[in-house]
């Protein structure tokens, strides 16, 4: 699936605390790392120990900061977020981190994920007479949050805050100069913790560490707050809530993260080989030629001309479409009655990998279809006698409410629509998705700690509308607030 | 005194109900004509019945909205404001009319003036759990507001917060789609009150009433509210605070607002030639010419020339410096140690007046004194036999708290120095200032009706460090609060 | 008449060569003095000894230069340019100073006037193979010059070109580091040289001579060649050309040049000043209260009262509208069926002025007649009761072939209209001129010495299709060839 | 090696010439297809029969062009130009196509080359009274060009031109609405010929037809003329220079065009997994893991490890790099004392592929060898037990005059220095470069036929202070000139 076609991953969130140096650069460069996880808006907050600094602004995270916007971030902790607008409209104002001062100082919050009951949380603010100023979770977040600081210390004020979001969220917040982590109960969203030489950092991504020259310690638990010390020196870890089972992105692995970062434990690039293994395994086929979308299918069509080979299959691995990365960001498409073809524009068959031979083609993950039909069609134009189709993850056949924009249940190809019906519909000699169970498998978790809702429709929150995909003792708010502490 | 070297005036406000069109362009082009109140950001709320609509951006009202922009703001109520910053940051957190979404609805506010009590409101309301995204003095207003709305109708809800706001204020607020305007209860800032052909107009000045082609009903009364028809039919007036004497501020007059205004029942252009008649029958002095400094002194100088004349004096008044308009945002002004002059840019002293003549310069004011001293040299330059200067104001000597951006006391030319001091550091072969009488006269407010705190001083609010110009029973914010109803 | 409205004046050219300091900034001043006459783009050439540099870009002066780009123009010599387009198209290609290189050198040109035979020379140019880059008249003389100089002296390759141009024309030249300024042989558009503490240079007005603090030499006389020592040390003259009559601009008095500035001799102030005498002469009526055109009419309204005055009137000299001077460069303006008023945005009356009373207002020249007519309704609407309206000039009958982009013929008011029929379109109670005669004796020239083409519709030229204002003996461009030296 | 770090190209050029439709779009298509040959303008110039348009701008395809700027590109025929700088400043004085009218029409010129004997030329025609706006190539092939052809028809003042200029180069030219193609007589530069539906297409790269939905219909020969009929029904050939042998660019086929060209009947990228294959043949090493540098050696890596596996070699294939795709066009990139490394903020190891293995990493060639020093540093840090280098190319040792900007001598890690020293200096564990024969292998032409000037420092062309690689028969411009028809 080309990244801008498919869904769009909402947001990445990072974390610094360092002994003597100012943190802007390291939040400037770890957000570089998680640029693919928002284009929309960057923006980062420090706390030089007296006061809060801020810069948030539109665009990529090299346009939103010059040298001197880096400059005058002081001090030596800070939070940063990059962002596609989740909930609340896309402007400046919805932009992160969000911050507030308040009675007890200062707060600066950065959040992925996806809040389901904001709309609840928001009313009974506002009956205490809280005003916003945008219509975004994270200001919810950091209400809720400042009310409960009135009375309560750091630790006891986050759970009693979180006792109250329900979603998926990891989070990183400062506190004046105290810079924290958090993920949800049930880990939806990845969320890690690296070492530094001089210090500690939180990041959506293990790349992002990498970058800082960091190693990377563990990933924060689900339920799990990781406060770090303002030296720079440690961190203490509160696991504030205890599920039975997590609700894991899947997609994380399959279409999000880089390949490079670890997620729960989890290389993805092998991952990513692993999950083109039990492609080939579960609906391998012998053709002239095994060749990725790029740059999305690669890591999985690697693992399946692997496995390919092992198994004595002469099929060839090879780069079957070339693209094109220049895209100004105002480049005119063709109309549709144009001669020239916008998917020429960005993929061009490599003709000798193609003419008069069998080709597979791997991707990993098909949403609305077109591009699929598109390739399919450009790669019998360039002479491809046949052409399967196979696909790293299982259909998606239902919305995501947890921090993704996926598509309207009306716009996914798979939503009600058999593997034969959307094989027809774009076209292949031959389609194969992969099953939910090698999913699971390739990404070493069991079943019941993924969060698969787009795949099965059956959500591991309350979604107004849709079913839970399984019966949870879960308290209402109010009850949550009291049972908190 | 050139605009963009003396004081700064702070923002100028408007809010516009009209029967049944959209209220963006009339708030665009009102915006537009108090341009010169402010040219840093420039913003527009409007609401349509359902929903509050935004745009605010920094810049000139012209480069600040687009045509989109402005089909976007649907609604036929709706509030402006352009600003220069007084307390808060400069950046567009800081931009206003600020809006806020709470329990009864949509708040929206726009500010002219500056609070002395800002802090004291700010850490009460902290205390009732309230966080701030902004230092400025309207988000403050606002979270008032908005709490006192929970248990209070509009009316009872803006006394309540006058009663707890300390400081000078004109305010166009909407709650949902009704707009309204207050003014302070000593009236030191102007507010106006305008009628359409189809609805109602407020505005910091009537010159932006004349841009809409409407009438200028009346002048807001000092502690007056006045509340407009959503459907542009009329008005109604609260009479919230009375006080026994006002604090107007006599430098609208002397210098911020447009010549073609009236403010607090005088217009601007006749008070300036009246200061300028007043400036020579307290200090006239016959030479061959009397000239203005553009475009600051012209009004000055034309009473002052009508009055010579008719004294009999044989002085000409002409036009003796010439004025470059083109300035670009990036133009490189020359350093000290280049040939080229940076005043000599900006004006250029026309021969024929000047070479051989004793002159008189008229000018409204002096602040740091750089000017009036490049001035006479230049025209020493230019061949002036003598250079006298009248000033149509009195010595200042004190900064301003009340919303405007003086300089500091310690830049103050007046600051400390006598009228002869000054005029020998000036270079003048005389000097002299108008006195206060004077200009009580001119503007015809007794004394006692004006904020002269920059002239002499004292002040008509408390001001930590600063004396206050009278014994006002003033409650604390404590007895406010319970006395307000 | 507005600016903006009016007829656009077509550029302003400087040069200047120093002792031992970089020309860059004194250029860059100068051309700010020179804004006026051009905001569509600025261009800076200099030459260092060995190397000619070059800056040009669209916009005003202060946008199109950056501190780098001046820091990069080294070289104690330059030549500069500001502009509207008068021939070729408006984009980058026709910005100036045009620079090319040739056989013998580098050249420079700045341009302001117009040519009237460019096809006859660049059809000349072409049969040798000569390729343009754009279609504009400075290209043609570059090459025309380039050309002349492979076989001649500067001297004589200046003379034989300007012996092949017909039309107006002021320009400053470099060829290589030698800055010369040549003035066509009727003296059209002005040109003068000023002499500097370090050096010399030549500018379209003196206002840009005063910029630099430096003083007035002389006009360069028509048909005059002035070359500047490359040390800044002095300059010599050439005679090359003598006509019996000059054809000055009027115009250049009336409405372009800058009040400050000296032009063939005589102050613009003065000259308007007198202009406004003379109309009160012609055609004084007695009103209560006589306004200027902001900032157009002033000098004109105040001679106009001044005479007035002498004579005994019981007229009033009064500011009556007030300009807004904000205007970002993507302001909306009203449409046809918006209630709002454009005129109204840049022009509002003050009431005390008008009300009530009988008012002339004083303008330079009408072209289109557009605004006269929006400000009689003004003033009528605000309540005056008899409107007159007085022009400092002829009417405008014909458009401008010299280097002013008038109007078309079409557009014209007084094309072919009486001066009843004016007035009566425009609704002025009266409505005068000033006739040609007192136009001459107010600003020092004979008659015969000024070009009144588009007050007479008969050019001092050889336009198709137009008269010619005498019988001249003016060879063909074969015989000038032939004949130049 | 890295792109934006190592050679950079010299400009990509098209050409198009239509039945009934504006050319503009296709024109754009085709460019945005050639981008990543120029970076820093493009430009497109077409012809309606009656008149040239042109749209020249620095920037992207994407950024350069908006919606309208193509609909003002009438005309079904047209060429253009992206580019790097190769001779002359880097402004948008010699941005490209270059276009020109003159006596026989109009002129446009887009070029993909360098001249050697540009300032020869360049002389001849300042003699001849020539004056040059820029100090590119391509203005003195226009203007020697226009001049031929006022004596001469096209096809005979094409080929005198080319007779008299020296170098590489591949031009599109139009002449009013003719557009030609040629290629330099030993065809060092690339250029093809495509059909498309409705007309006929010249392009720097087939790709740039695949993106029209055209065929690739063969390579323009070196020398040779190809004039496409005005209609798009047709083109005429014309070999005007035959040579005994070609200087065909190899870096071409290891470096700058698309693996999805086809350059002198060669599929680039099969010649690229040609080049892998052979390099396993010449240098194999049996290590864990091979990798390719993204994305410059995939290719090779690719046939690299196919002949490995086929040679039974356990060495797995696999990323072991993680490229980050996004830069800001200001990003910020670390200090040499920031902890952060600029080399990890773009590509990152991938720990599965690199821990605790022996790797061998393959790239295309080694220009400075800064980045690869840095990557064997940061696979070593990644925890490789080995790191072994293999490149695709020989050793760069000599600049490139034809075209391409590869470095300095001075700059060059290859130029005086053994394979030992560089391997040494970059830390790899063993590093071997391909032998040139196997290059020519791969590409599949005779060592003879290729450009290797920066791989042996001898030159095709004579070049002041460089070898020649073999004695050719050269006639002297004068020559050249009586002989060319």
């Amino acid at each position: 699936m080309q990244h801008g076609e498919g869904p769009t991953e909402k947001c990445g969130v990072v974390g610094v605390a360092l002994a003597d140096r100012d943190a802007a650069r390291p939040l400037y460069y770890s957000l570089y790392a998680l640029q693919h996880r928002g284009q929309d808006s960057a923006g980062i907050v420090t706390h030089d120990g007296f006061q809060q600094h801020s810069h948030v602004e539109m665009g990529l995270v090299g346009d939103a900061f010059g040298p001197d916007d880096l400059d005058d971030l002081n001090g030596s902790a800070g939070i940063g977020h990059v962002r596609y607008p989740t909930a609340g409209s896309v402007n400046t104002s919805c932009a992160q981190p969000f911050s507030v001062s308040f009675k007890s100082g200062a707060l600066g919050l950065a959040h992925n994920g996806n809040l389901v009951n904001t709309d609840e949380l928001r009313d009974e603010l506002e009956s205490l007479g809280h005003a916003f100023t945008s219509d975004g979770d994270t200001e919810v977040i950091a209400h809720d949050l400042a009310r409960n600081l009135l009375d309560s210390d750091l630790i006891r004020a986050v759970k009693r805050t979180m006792g109250r979001m329900h979603g998926s969220y990891a989070l990183t917040v400062m506190h004046d100069d105290t810079v924290l982590g958090v993920r949800d109960p049930r880990g939806n969203r990845p969320l890690c913790l690296g070492e530094l030489e001089d210090g500690y950092v939180l990041a959506s991504e293990s790349a992002a560490i990498d970058t800082l020259d960091g190693t990377l310690v563990r990933d924060v638990q689900p339920g799990e707050l990781i406060v770090l010390e303002a030296d720079g020196s440690g961190y203490d870890s509160y696991q504030l809530f205890e599920e039975e089972t997590a609700a894991h992105c899947f997609f994380e692995h399959v279409y999000f993260a880089r390949p490079d970062s670890v997620i729960d434990d989890r290389l993805v690039y092998e991952a990513r080989r692993n999950l083109g293994r039990a492609l080939w395994e579960e609906s391998g086929i012998e053709t002239d030629a095994v060749m990725p979308v790029p740059d999305s299918g690669r890591a999985f069509a690697s693992g399946y001309a692997d496995a390919a080979q092992e198994a004595g299959a002469g099929t060839e691995f090879a780069e079957g479409l070339m693209k094109n990365r220049y895209v100004g960001r105002t480049f005119i498409m063709p109309t549709q009655n144009e001669r020239e073809r916008a998917v020429r524009l960005k993929l061009n068959p490599i003709k000798s990998t193609v003419e008069g031979r069998s080709v597979t083609l791997i991707d990993d993950s098909i949403v609305r279809g077109t591009t699929s039909t598109q390739l399919v069609d450009l790669l019998r134009d360039a002479g491809a006698t046949e052409v399967h189709l196979r696909i790293g993850a299982p259909p998606i056949v239902a919305p995501c409410y947890m921090g993704i924009d996926m598509a309207t249940r009306e716009e996914l190809i798979a939503a009600g629509q058999s593997t034969e019906d959307i094989r027809d519909s774009i076209g292949a000699d031959s389609l194969s998705y992969l099953s939910i169970d090698a999913v699971a498998g390739a990404i070493g978790q069991s079943r019941a700690d993924l969060c698969l809702g787009c795949v099965t429709g059956e959500y591991p929150f309350d979604i107004e509308g849709e079913e839970t995909d399984r019966e949870l003792e879960r308290p209402t708010v109010g009850e949550r607030e009291l049972a908190d502490d």
